[in-house]
């Protein structure tokens, strides 16, 4: 009896330690909370809406008080955590791809759609309603090879590509108030999910990496990828069958399929976020906050809406804000600084490349 | 200054208490270590082979360490982490549904497949490479509700269905050393993935409670949802559209998708396992293990492999087994206890109702 006992108590005295440590840590996230969670951005409605929902979900005393199982926060990733312009960064890679392609292939240059993205003629690939120039790029950059290639491909892409304006590879251009939303919300016990019109197999290479989400955490479109055993192993080829486009009403789809929980926070930037904005705030029962990413600030960004050249516009979603209580995130007044590189002299002080 | 420096004292102070603490939990997780991790489990080559597994991946000094990020482990469910017999218990749901739908509607009695559904004669449901009878009857019970109505519906039929054999809720059938391997793994830094042939919607239910996998971590065969913003809040509408089976070389494809990561740990049970227990362990970069559970106990729960009457069979999988270095679980011999339920005294002892 005598060791049991012994060791009961040393057990006892551990978990007594541990409920000690556990204090500490408290106290010590309580000091980091006390600390201003989101440094870059300026003192607005925005950023008070952001800590006032967080607190109160948080809170286990209060009547906002939402489990960290369902603390689900999803963000829009083009034009929300990172820039969407000249072009959308993957759409940067297909033609940089195309380039590459046409090189080796010349009878591709007679393709009216390649020709078109290698022109810039943008609106041609995004004309009709499933954008089919666009999906026949997609195709021929992103489908019939491996996806171990593929993922090959984009890292050695983002490892040399530059951004034409800020002269940085396109990983390095995420937007520095949404990174400290993205570390905020985690460390309040929610879980931080991407739910993009890009492709997630693009975003996967690089979503841990960049934004401290795990690959299963990213929902994007995505055709089905078609499974053999090879005398080298296993293979996986990607194609285009079954495709799923996680845009506008594809999102509320893409999140049920993906996560299978309701959000209680969206981020989003366009009307292809409209949809899920609405899946997060509307008759949701738990409590809930959607967030706009309004483009205002030409000088260290792009200002942009109703008049997008190679993205989705915003319209809709914003004249819907007021009266479904979206928080509007004016970028210009809003953000202390946008880039993580941007020092107090400004963007082009931190730029290692002349803007285009 | 004098505050900031005393605040910096505080800090350090906190941290050094912070890494005493985490040492404590680091001994406490030590002392659970020592504990059997696995007290279900005779200690045979299975148990052997899951820990020296789960020891060396975990040991940061080892030439086998893999880092916590990519230590996915992914679980079949029907008849590997619950039974499949008399009928997998999602068809039984399906079953129940039908009778209630075929009383309120008659015309569905004229119907061939719903009048082999409901006589038993699962293998007409089965006939064909894409199981057409069964995907009918799926379609009638899994299709054109929302999926709030089938969640309900789901969790209705849970509290009052009892699974004919053991007179249990269907949720208290799971087998308890998976269980136990659930916890130790997770307890060792794992993420456990449900990548099963059955309903994604359905197992979502109850996955978190059930298993404590949350349900953006359960992968499984389904429809596209359809998206709309009804007067009284947003709908998702389950639909058999570009329907996805996660069976088979579905289950890698399924993997690739919705977790974007390669496996290093598969647990399966039949021939639709394979594909999953190649993609896990074959040519993987990372060290690996795959495990079958061989259902070879007729006495506490059921003893099939090349002959099943409703499930998939293991015959396939099973003579691949030596050659790939699976492990192959012999549940009579390797299980000390097969249900949570069960008693010293066995099964029957632990029975709520009589067998059938």
């Amino acid at each position: 009896m005598e060791p049991f006992m012994n060791r009961r108590l040393a057990v006892a005295q551990i978990v007594r330690l541990m409920a000690f440590g556990a204090l500490l840590v408290a106290l010590y996230a309580q000091a980091f909370a006390a600390a201003d969670p989101l440094p870059s951005w300026n003192d607005g409605q925005a950023r008070k809406a952001i800590i006032a929902f967080v607190t109160e979900t948080t809170d286990e005393t209060g009547s906002k008080y939402v489990p960290p199982a369902e603390r689900i926060a999803v963000f829009d990733n083009d034009g929300t955590l990172w820039p969407e312009n000249p072009v959308p960064f993957q759409l940067a890679y297909a033609l940089d791809m195309l380039r590459q392609m046409a090189e080796q292939k010349p009878e591709l240059g007679k393709d009216v759609m390649v020709q078109a993205a290698l022109s810039g003629d943008f609106a041609k690939l995004l004309e009709g309603p499933h954008h089919d120039g666009l999906l026949h790029i997609i195709a021929l950059t992103h489908a019939g090879m491996t996806t171990d290639a593929f993922n090959a491909d984009v890292e050695k892409w983002l490892a040399t590509a530059r951004h034409p304006r800020y002269g940085k590879p396109y990983d390095q251009l995420t937007y520095q108030p949404m990174q400290e939303v993205l570390s905020y919300l985690r460390a309040n016990g929610f879980k931080t999910f991407i739910v993009s019109g890009g492709g997630v197999d693009f975003m996967r290479v690089w979503s841990e990496r960049v934004y401290g989400i795990p690959p299963e955490q990213v929902v994007g479109s995505a055709g089905r990828v078609k499974y053999a055993l090879t005398p080298s192993g296993p293979e996986l080829v990607k194609t285009l069958d079954y495709l799923f486009v996680d845009d506008k009403d594809g999102k509320p789809a893409g999140i049920h399929e993906f996560i299978g929980l309701r959000p209680i926070m969206a981020f989003g930037n366009s009307d292809g976020d409209k949809a899920m904005l609405e899946y997060t705030t509307i008759a949701n029962p738990r409590p809930s906050l959607g967030v706009i990413i309004h483009h205002t600030d030409a000088e260290r960004e792009y200002a942009y809406d109703a008049h997008t050249k190679s993205s989705g516009k915003l319209v809709e979603a914003l004249q819907d804000a007021p009266g479904r209580g979206w928080i509007v995130v004016d970028m210009k007044s809003d953000w202390k600084r946008v880039f993580p590189f941007e020092t107090e002299a400004g963007i082009e002080a931190g730029k290692s490349a002349a803007p285009r």
